[in-house]
């Protein structure tokens, strides 16, 4: 199945200049979305993960059908202030000025082998994040996986040593 | 299985006064994860859905587990600006203020059966402006469910007509 078939292409997107890659059609396709959730949750086994976490909201589309597919648990990364107990926090710099996100300081325990889902690897920044919140509550990344790679911003070089698994590339 | 064991109650979020009703521990249990997730599988099912929506973030959390489950299609319901190709849109009241909700407008076909999930109807504000926008695209609302429902704020009430599953009553 060509999941490049089922992702939209939007100009000018959220500004002037972007190109903007629109999952909902893959999504609102049963059979398309299934089968990447299946790819995904195949990803997760191989790997042994005992827990996926994912990054709000978008981290959510096949985080959460991927850790339910398992049996196993999902942990949310939220803006901080959304997570209402105990969390750890990281910070990470924009293109202009920086962004902040937390994690449930018990969502994640030491041993535990975490695949972290997301729908877009860009720059690479947001899942940096996400990595350091893991592992500082002792987690191990085991493997990451995006639905989509935009190759050009070379976000993979901030992941290097990672085991990443992308469906789509542009 | 008791799914009140797997829910964290925080005093005084988001703010002074505030009861918060903290899934994240079931979520964190992929037992109970999947269990709760599969009893929305069944309640889709059995009401004939062909497509489930989903505001967000948390409205993610069940219902992308149960279209990739069922292997049928899943639209968020987003914040305005957040959908990058042509919506539609209502406003409601909130307590202070008001507040808008968006939906693709390609994302339900007149004669979608559709089952809205969410993971709590407190005053049924949210709930009521997904089911407008489904039913402005010619979708039909066969059920709604949430894992909790807050009792005494009569969110019920609002939902009024339709066929309404809840998981855990407070």
């Amino acid at each position: 199945m060509d999941l490049k078939n089922y992702i939209a292409a939007v100009e000018n997107f959220p500004k002037e200049g972007i190109l903007f890659r629109d999952i909902t059609p893959l999504m609102l396709d049963g059979e398309a979305y299934k089968y990447a959730a299946d790819q995904f949750s195949q990803f997760a086994k191989e790997k042994g993960a005992t827990l996926i976490v994912g990054p709000e909201a978008r981290g959510f589309i096949f985080g959460c059908p991927v850790a339910v597919n398992l049996g196993i648990g999902f942990a949310p990364v939220r803006k901080p202030g959304k997570l209402p107990r105990e969390s750890v926090t990281v910070s990470y710099d924009l293109e202009y000025g920086s962004n902040s996100l937390s994690l449930h300081s018990d969502a994640v325990k030491p041993g535990d082998k975490v695949v972290i889902i997301d729908d877009l690897l860009a720059t690479g920044g947001t899942m940096n994040a996400a990595i350091q919140l893991v592992e500082k509550l002792g987690g191990e990344v085991v493997g990451l996986a995006f639905l989509i790679e935009l190759d050009d911003l070379k976000g993979r070089e901030l992941l290097k040593g990672y085991d990443v698994k992308t469906l789509i590339h542009y």
